[in-house]
């Protein structure tokens, strides 16, 4: 049963939870960590780990994009940010980096240098040569990866990004619906644009389960739950806490299964999650894997190591996320971010080694089973 | 059904909710921001923003008066404030900033003396004629304006302000009921004296459904929900959370509807309202329009850019609202403060921009429509 | 109905709220605050407001007592602190300010100094003709007071201390019953001892239904609620929020009353309030009149203006309370400090003016009828 | 009854409480704090208080061994720590201290290098015969003991352990089950391991009624309950609070004693408990012990004074808990740091003391019968 409260006479507001408040119970035998298979599978692709790079230019550089791959992962470029925009991309995440850093002694509200860099690298116009070009490096690589579009410009971009050879098209905005309305012209229309593509696509970010059963409807592959940013809360006062929202996602993937008698689409938990502890948490909340974000700005082959900003940050008149400061104790080669050692017991680090651990600890050994992990909740 | 729990053995309370609980859930079909209509219409009266100031000599100087009310919105000056006190008004401003700058390095509880400097300011006697005189200033651009007076003082100022030619009258105190009364002398009964005049009223501020509903049959054409300042909690014990205040009026608004077959009496929310996100909750609530204060003393254009105060702050022996410290990360032209663009992900400039987006991404169009939007709450 | 939840299987625990979470509602015809009656009225005794001083010589000097009386309230001494252990009242008490301002830079907990510089000054012993020598000066200025003796030591000292004519005698621990059980010693059963005395007696302090009403059975004519002090929640484990200890004497009170057809014993609130909403709240949950602390150190006249410990901190083994800096923005007179006018707008200062204010915008002119008033809460 | 609540459509969470959100309530007659016995008697051993030290190096050397066993505790080693690693203990504990206070000015998490100090020190190979030589030097004191090993070692280390003559086994790691599988290798049975000791054995930790019921009936003498830590909350999302945590385990007690028909298995409290207020909200849930660590650190006897570490803090990979300062106001001998006196209301000092006039406070003589004391419970 859903609960539901009356916040003022006649005027209802559903209760929700968010993944702060959630913990995982262990209440089964415990197994060995090494037992544990973190595979992933969606669509005709096999990952090592269930994780996503968010797409920002604050972490997959080509050469992040590969190391990514390498350890298991699935690397997703933002097709809309620098790689092509910016002739020489070092330089340009170098005066990000640089705003950043100038900003470090103050309350990072208090100024917005560097995400006013961003606009301004964003002002450029896009060179999908030069995208092509740079995405044809990883793709020698021989790793999986994705390219992020935005919902306005999917149908723009997205012929010369598959004819780059992508093997997923990633159709995201912080909030997004199956069909985008507006006055005076063609609404967007994302199954008969799926349709059409032979790529795989995720779209997202969806926070309610209508909206995730309309974008299952449209032949997506795997829906990203979460606006990738904690910022819409005060901006637009829009802020479903991921716990409730990666559970309705699930529900709606179960009912979608049975409505078309076994289409699987998969949840992915895009929230700002900032540690291996939340990456268990999504998951024995009904996510099939996580797109992680700032925790990966400890990664030496980060576009600014140390520092994170959403792809939604470089948003010409109103971005939502921050050029911000991760603060790792140290930069450290993403193999040792992901699988450790480590001598930090946050869960910023070793960050598969913490979600191995946990499903071990909890007596499961794949991560579909964890979904059904016993939960309790806290108040407040 | 509202929920009510026993604190003590017999004692019931009633369980209400603030906004910083709530949010907007988005769940149609997405739309264009550029699609989105901000009109808000009351009596006879027509603005692009649903925005009225707080009325404050913090922000609101003839200057500021015009630029708003250019941008859109409704303007109030206080008119128990400086404009009819001080000959010159910039000098008197300089005077609080002066204070309030010297009270930069320590905790603001910790010293009171641009309050100080304010009570002093405002025991200098009000000269209507020069009130009249600046009045005239801002009738002169043609904008549309009201002017605030207290509910002790509305009779015997009323005459002069109408005279003055404002557009409407503003009767507000912290906490106001539809009938003052006072031994051994006559009660001020709100609905006489909206009665007697030729100009529409707003009134205000309440926070229960009771009080909303009394004031709304006084026949003021808006009712303003809030305090208007957030220290009433320490100093009265009095302190009801804006969501839960917002929606009892509109419940208030709802039922008068019914028993007057058709009088809309407009919800103002008016308690310390800091972001676009809160801006978008108060309307998803059921405000028809918002009052904003700290927020626009971002405007360099603001009587004490960078501070403010509510109007209650001046009062002579308990002043309820203090002056603050904003601390905005730059100080901006009203109308890029009110409309973009920013590099602020934070809701805390382009406000206007973050409430049609917040529409927008729901799949509202219209400000009456958007308090339907679905809402969820957090505990605690 | 109380609500009870399970806090773990078959152990469970029932609801309680605490006076941070409690709000009043103003829902009535708003009404002058100069026809607000504070009166008080306990035994025979008649005080303007409805506060009593915290027994300690934080606070309580003769010059406060006096001050305190003269202003309205009841001072209370305590009887077993320094009136009569320190020759030089005053050197006794810079002794503790001196401490405590060297702890000033650091955290209070870091350092206990002061804290041990009272349990020296408390290991003197207590010279009954010292005290009652100081009493006297209290009594020779014409006010009500009362004294503060420990259960322990209840039966010793209140001969002489009645003898020194008192009006008040108050038996206070932090957390006291009715009957205090040792092994190998008699106990001490209130009931017989208050019924061999000539002066109305206060009791307390208790936290609960039960004892309350255990209290009143000893024919206290008033019982103290709270604690006195905040450090019992993490010393003993026992912190029981005080809107609901308040409302739970508050039903004892009721139900005493109709068990013994008629005697009406006061329910005091003491624990650590710090403004005047603070003391609305308290008297809004039903507590007839309120033990103030920590807001009084402002006064010029206190023992230690600025700083602030309650009786219990001076404990030889195991203090609860601490010596606290309250930090006041000034030092006031007290009369000030109690009626205003000030410029602080948090209810820290004008005391009486913030629960006179309250009333009035509820539409209550006296104490009894306040405690009616609408409560709200808001979640943890 | 439990409460569930649906975090999300389909997705259920059991409501869960912390010891921070309950309090004691004091509802009889009150006692001397003399007369209360905190006598914990398990298996044939009896201690004069309900005391077992975490078993960490910095802690318990064998100096503090002796000491708090000497003061009527359990003092318990960790087997696998630094006593059968370093030729100079001394000198390995001063190297993790060194470390720890170059972290002094930085936020802990910033820095792990105490952390992997601890781990450069651990990778040392485990020398029992140091180990025995080191115990001998507590036995010889005459004290009874406690050595820790953890799950995966036990079957190797417990047979020269016995051998050297300690009272209890305690087989604890931060979360362990009754049988530990892992894929070809044979799984860690308890049942069997233990019912081929000669020695009693506590097990643990444990977090839930179910887990809690197996390991008791694996035929442990005591169970811990908590994970001794509170990093795995971020680092594998499992953080059950300990209110419930312990009354499920006491049920698993209840159920099981019924199960046997008499057989009682003890339930001790592990996790960051900071204060004598922690201690008795502990028992008055169920535990019949608890298991002391960072109060501890304060004792002028410890491993490293005035910093604490779990013994989970030296895993190779993966760490659950941190090297901290634990800050004392000042080091103390561990019987004034259990029995006071002391100046320190905050239950950081005097912690026996604190216990017991919690007991006295509530009527209760003994630490059984204190586990039924009402308890009241805060949201949030």
């Amino acid at each position: 049963m859903q609960e539901h409260v009356d916040i003022g006479r006649g005027r209802v507001a559903r209760r929700v939870y968010g993944l702060d408040q959630v913990d995982i119970v262990p209440s089964r035998r415990t197994r060995s960590s090494h037992d544990v298979d973190t595979t992933w599978r969606i669509d005709a692709y096999t990952f090592d780990i269930p994780l996503m790079s968010h797409p920002t230019d604050a972490l997959v550089t080509p050469e992040f994009a590969i190391d990514f791959g390498q350890q298991g992962g699935l690397p997703v470029i933002n097709g809309e940010g620098l790689w092509g925009r910016a002739a020489d991309l070092d330089k340009a995440l170098g005066e990000v980096l640089a705003a950043a850093e100038q900003e470090g002694d103050l309350r990072v509200a208090d100024d917005c240098a560097a995400n006013a860099v961003l606009q301004r690298l964003h002002s450029q116009p896009l060179d999908l040569d030069l995208l092509q070009e740079r995405l044809q490096q990883v793709r020698d690589s021989g790793v999986r990866f994705g390219v992020r579009v935005s919902p306005q410009n999917a149908r723009e971009y997205a012929p010369a990004l598959i004819k780059a050879g992508i093997d997923l098209l990633v159709v995201q905005g912080t909030l997004i619906s199956a069909e985008h309305v507006y006055r005076g012209g063609e609404p967007l229309n994302l199954k008969e644009f799926i349709g059409s593509l032979d790529v795989p696509v995720i779209a997202g970010g969806v926070v309610d389960y209508t909206t995730a059963m309309h974008l299952m409807r449209t032949g997506a592959a795997g829906v990203i739950v979460g606006a990738g940013t904690t910022t819409n809360s005060t901006s637009l006062g829009i802020d479903i806490p991921m716990a409730t929202s990666i559970a309705d996602a699930a529900a709606a993937r179960r009912d979608y299964l049975d409505e078309t008698g076994g289409r699987y689409v998969h949840v992915i938990a895009d929230s700002h999650l900032t540690t291996s502890g939340d990456i268990a948490k999504s998951i024995a909340c009904g996510a099939d894997a996580v797109c992680l974000g700032t925790p990966l700005a400890a990664a030496q082959s980060a576009g600014t190591p140390g520092y994170f900003w959403p792809s939604a940050a470089a948003h010409p008149k109103a971005p939502r996320g921050m050029v911000e400061a991760v603060r790792p104790r140290q930069l450290l080669p993403l193999e040792q971010l992901l699988f450790g050692p480590t001598p930090n017991p946050y869960g910023e680090e070793n960050l598969v080694g913490g979600l191995r651990r946990s499903m071990a600890k909890c007596g499961y050994t794949d991560l579909k089973n964890f979904q059904k992990v016993d939960l309790v909740v806290r108040e407040g």
